[in-house]
């Protein structure tokens, strides 16, 4: 395999790491899992926090309905949502569970998802299949894989008279890849099946329109690439659909309407979702045109570039066009062949023992990991990643 | 109706209003509500925002389970739970509603609560018995309320034989009674009906031993009366109902067992969890007895002193036998008879011109308001609330 003549991209500023919270002796290559949060964004969530507890009942009583159509707004106009027709939650799985435990299942029902779905999506589905008498299937999308249409094709294939719910991701977790959603949602609603997106690392990572994806529920997490602080998120839901969606937490306004239901999931610390607003403002001070070309454009160099440096052939054309910011590497020999055990000690070692933050996991029988690539990441991030994953496999 | 000769307590410390974050020109007579943090706990809570964010894949990835375990251990101790049989959850309602979501209920299976319940767990049982075909039903235990005894024969005579599930709350939230769980337990157990208490208000005003109480299934908050920041809570099992009782939100862990399955529930902020040893410890410093020495004797002489200066007959005998550290009296009239409307109105005048926080909120048709004692309330904060309250009632 060679790799195309592709140039990482220049930094949008000098020193952008100072700027998180991330520790600066560490290679953090893995803003994919639960996000990073800027340390002016962290400081708003303090000042909320203060501003809560020295007025709760005011705050988050009285004045919680209008302090979470605040918080709401600046996101509604981010992904093209309408303030009704959508809720925030803690947490993408939060959402994806608030669905599945709303929808009703006859016995003969089908719950369809890829072999790419969230392990935690797959546990809440089989849950829910399971209790209900419906059945659980997944459809295998072979990789490497060679376009997007290859994928819509497998996944539309794959649906049955039985189908009532496809779950897909909108970026797939252990993969990394963009799925078409699109054709996937076009194809669903022509057969009367209802589609779930999992966009938990779609938000600031893709330039999305909920609503124009086609989908019938939408789930995505914003404290990951849109860098809100842990524990925000939101779950969209198509008009016709709203009735029947309840949070996961029912609680006084049940019955009241999608978004009613949403603002009040019980006592908690709202101070995240209060923050929202100041990440999406920061992240748009950089300019969202110019995070998602760098950090695409540093994904698919870093793709290619291990790809090379490991002697393994890419998931996905290393051009690029199925990924995002984030990209899944097979491990050189003889790491890819490590039990999970094994692959779990070495993560432990490279942060450890390398100051070198990144996944590991299966997948399909050999072992990979994922890189990310925020805007405070560097081109010699990768190459000292390669360097010691280099080094390990020929040690080992 | 005379008051019988209660004197209110000795204050623990100084100036105790100090050490916590509410705003010191308020009168804050509603701890119970959403709980209120002291300074440290809360500098406590930055530190380990801090620490999260600093390390996020270390600490709430690869070491959470073990610093859940840290946190959950002062927990176990405090209320008597082994680790195994409990785990955090955001707040009591969630905690009931992992429980009712869990449970099957068939067509005929009653599911029974008082009138005293919290409307937020209204609304969750009355989901489920729809959504499952089972019924729903409310015994009415009528105020005043002579005593516990007759509290408990009158909730033990309600169980009907297609009762499958009491929801009874362990201080209800409406009329802030102390409901005699034990012999209502003892009753179900009789009876093959399973007891979930809704222990909100419960840890750290009651001298509480969660087991001991006989219930199936204890949610409670610990940003309440423990002082935990917001989003502290925790579920309790009883062993043998464990497997099949899932969190609200399903995920990675799922099947290995009800403290696993608790420890990962998404992506979340798990500072306020993390925090709780240092709430604990900081009313432990305290001193747990003489806290609720104080804050139950500044509730019985509260409660006497405001219905006698409203000239209203209380809910329960006057010596205070039914009550933990929160009470609800009945408004004066004319008062009483505002409409729900007036009487939010009038809550709010009461915060933004008279700087009192205090909720009211109608019970069997009259508006009532409830008083939290906490250790930073003085009986000056009741006197003041008697004077506002009357003149309020003398010039309507």
């Amino acid at each position: 395999m060679t790799s195309a003549p592709i140039s990482s991209p220049a930094p949008l500023h000098a020193d952008l790491l100072a700027q998180w919270m991330l520790r600066e002796d560490v290679i953090f290559l893995n803003h994919g899992s639960f996000g990073a949060v800027p340390r002016t964004v962290l400081a708003e969530q303090d000042r909320w926090r203060h501003r809560l507890e020295a007025e709760p009942i005011e705050l988050l009583g009285r004045r919680q309905p209008e302090l979470i159509a605040a918080a709401k707004e600046p996101l509604g106009q981010f992904l093209h949502m309408r303030p009704q027709d959508f809720g925030l939650v803690t947490n993408a799985t939060e959402g994806i569970n608030a669905v599945l435990q709303s929808l009703r299942f006859s016995p003969g029902d089908e719950l369809l998802t890829t072999n790419h779905v969230y392990n935690a999506v797959r546990q809440s589905m089989r849950h829910i299949a399971t209790r209900q008498g419906a059945s659980y299937r997944e459809i295998p999308v072979a990789t490497p894989v060679e376009n997007g249409q290859r994928i819509a094709r497998t996944i539309i294939d794959g649906l049955s008279d039985r189908t009532r719910l496809l779950v897909i991701d909108h970026i797939t977790s252990p993969t990394a890849l963009v799925f078409p959603v699109e054709p996937i949602a076009a194809a669903c609603a022509a057969r009367g099946v209802e589609l779930l997106i999992d966009g938990a690392h779609a938000p600031g990572m893709l330039d999305l329109n909920v609503p124009a994806t086609g989908a019938t529920y939408y789930a995505g997490n914003l404290h990951k690439w849109a860098c809100a602080p842990k524990g925000c998120a939101f779950l969209w839901v198509a008009p016709h659909r709203q009735a029947d969606i309840h949070p996961c937490v029912i609680s006084h306004n049940y019955g009241q309407g999608l978004a009613a239901e949403f603002v009040w999931q019980g006592t908690r610390d709202a101070s995240a979702w209060l923050t929202l607003p100041a990440a999406l403002q920061f992240m748009a001070d950089l300019g969202w045109e110019r995070i998602r070309y760098h950090n695409h454009a540093l994904t698919v160099w870093a793709h290619a570039m291990l790809c090379e440096r490991f002697a393994v052939s890419p998931l996905s054309p290393i051009d690029g066009q199925l990924l995002g910011a984030t990209a899944t590497v097979r491990l050189p020999d003889p790491l890819t062949h490590l039990t999970d055990d094994q692959a779990k000690a070495l993560q432990q070692s490279l942060y450890t023992d390398h100051r070198i933050e990144v996944p590991l996991f299966g997948w399909q029988g050999a072992q990979h990991l994922r890189v990310s690539c925020q805007v405070y990441n560097r081109p010699a991030d990768y190459h000292r990643l390669a360097d010691v994953i280099t080094a390990v496999a020929r040690d080992l």
